[in-house]
């Protein structure tokens, strides 16, 4: 199959063996994947993964045990959990210590014709939502992750720092929630754009110090330095960004300050589904291209531009 | 007076111009003090300290404008704040961004015949408790507030790493609040003399991952790394330790495990101050030596050296 190849560096093949279900898993064909940040951090080496990166998608199922499932348009949890352990009982597969992670971890993922996850990760897409809106479920999904975690109140101040797709895909949930967030971040005509979308903008170098909360959403491990500073005290630090590598840290400031700091990564699919249903989300606006699988590399290389929001793949 | 005195470099001085306390403030006549972590941090830079360190004490009010302070033994918090700002007015002058910091931030601490402190900031001492245990009262309050701000149940497992005297009294704590920590860290003497205070120990090197909540107090900014490995998906690791300069850490593993770090600081003295009385908390057996304000220089490095507790500096 045709497949955008991570092995050290990151190619596009004709010849890719086509994936295989294992038991409980379904074959999925994918139509459309969505290029975030972690996945220009695994070209650059997080993880240390090998194989086909990509974990945002909607594809059609091809090949499944499931009747409920077979030839429905889906789009579908990227954690694979074991389903026996403790946290798999409590619901929480997402930190499954033996899981395999769609793209990210021991598994191939969307950047390719074809994938497999098992029967139970997958979510049938109502109709009413076009390709382009239900490829942003992961990232709606992540962004919703927050509220799992933290209960945020509509009369504390609110910092995105990061203007960039995972800031403004975060900033959106948070609208959708009630809450007024300031996105800030370094790129003028991103800001910009965020602005004109209804969006609180400011330059990342005007902010003062003192906002409740702030989300880093850089997608660079030096963020979280400047997230630290611009934190009040007794406030709460939620880290999106991933990024490889280790980051210097005054970690003084997070004593000092008693400063409390929340690690968010993914969510669940369902409450972020129905909010593309309803339109209280829609993230197209954020969509700066979409090429087709066979021009990945420029595509990988478009969203590793300052200037890019989110780029798609067009798969099938 | 005589003093110990940071500028750059630690000295001890006869001749100190004695302080002298400002509007609301009394001085008070050092009788003993503490050589904590953060002093021996002092020294290597942390917070570019210059002038007299120290935080422990416990002294008597020679200069007061206060009849009840009057001749009174006393412990005093540490943070001298502005009393009007939106901090001082919720009860957390400790957070109050122009306060100053006894012997840490701004004025003259207490590794010296006098020191002057805010009027509202002493807790005179009953006499049933002799100066070896009142001066205990900042490190214990210090370990109290991680209860103003986590909530912990003795289901939960707990570990304390660092099993020097930070930790030893984070451990006496959390066991008189009715919870079983297991402390860690390098040190087998240490380790050993903690077990035959009824701890349960652990060396470092044996420690598998897995604990809910995690408390660093190995005043190292290595041990966060380590730390952050030991606490489960989900957890709570609690940031005690206070280091100069940064430490390189890996936020991937906060937000992959989402991971709560809190970082805690000062806390309220009364409650500590209760412990200590009732005997709930005897810190007593930490006490690895008791040396004369003249031997300061030997004291810190003593309180510098791997095997050593709590040394305590006999002052007037």
């Amino acid at each position: 199959m045709r497949a955008l190849i991570l092995n050290r560096t990151l190619e596009f093949k004709r010849d890719y063996p086509d994936p295989s279900p294992g038991p409980g898993e379904s074959r999925i064909r994918v139509r459309m994947a969505g290029i975030c940040g972690t996945d220009l951090e695994l070209a650059r080496g997080y993880m240390t993964f090998h194989g086909v990166p990509g974990h945002e998608f909607v594809g059609e199922v091809v090949q499944t045990a499931r009747r409920d499932l077979a030839g429905k348009r889906v789009v579908g949890e990227i954690n694979a959990a074991c389903g026996d352990c403790e946290w798999c009982g409590a619901g929480l597969g997402r930190h499954c210590p033996t899981r395999t992670v769609l793209g990210i971890l021991g598994r191939d993922g969307a950047f390719a014709e074809y994938l497999c996850l098992p029967d139970d990760n997958l979510i049938p897409v109502p109709d009413s939502i076009p390709d382009e809106i239900a490829v942003f479920t992961e990232p709606v999904a992540a962004a919703f992750e927050i509220f799992d975690q933290v209960s945020l109140t509509s009369n504390q101040t609110i910092l995105v720092l990061g203007n960039g797709r995972l800031g403004a895909i975060v900033a959106m949930a948070l609208v959708a929630e009630g809450l007024k967030p300031t996105i800030s971040g370094h790129h003028k005509d991103k800001l910009a754009r965020l602005y004109s979308l209804g969006f609180v903008t400011e330059m990342e170098a005007n902010l003062t110090t003192g906002f409740d909360v702030v989300i880093d959403c850089t997608g660079a491990a030096a963020g979280f330095g400047r997230a630290l500073e611009l934190v009040r005290p007794r406030g709460t630090l939620i880290l999106k960004s991933t990024a490889a590598g280790s980051a210097p840290v005054n970690l003084a400031l997070i004593v000092i300050n008693e400063v409390t700091v929340i690690g968010s990564r993914c969510g669940r699919f369902a409450p972020a589904l129905a909010a593309l249903a309803s339109g209280k989300i829609d993230p197209r606006p954020l969509i700066s291209a979409i090429l087709p699988l066979e021009d990945g590399m420029a595509a990988i290389a478009q969203a590793g531009e300052p200037s890019s929001f989110k780029v798609l793949l067009r798969v099938s």
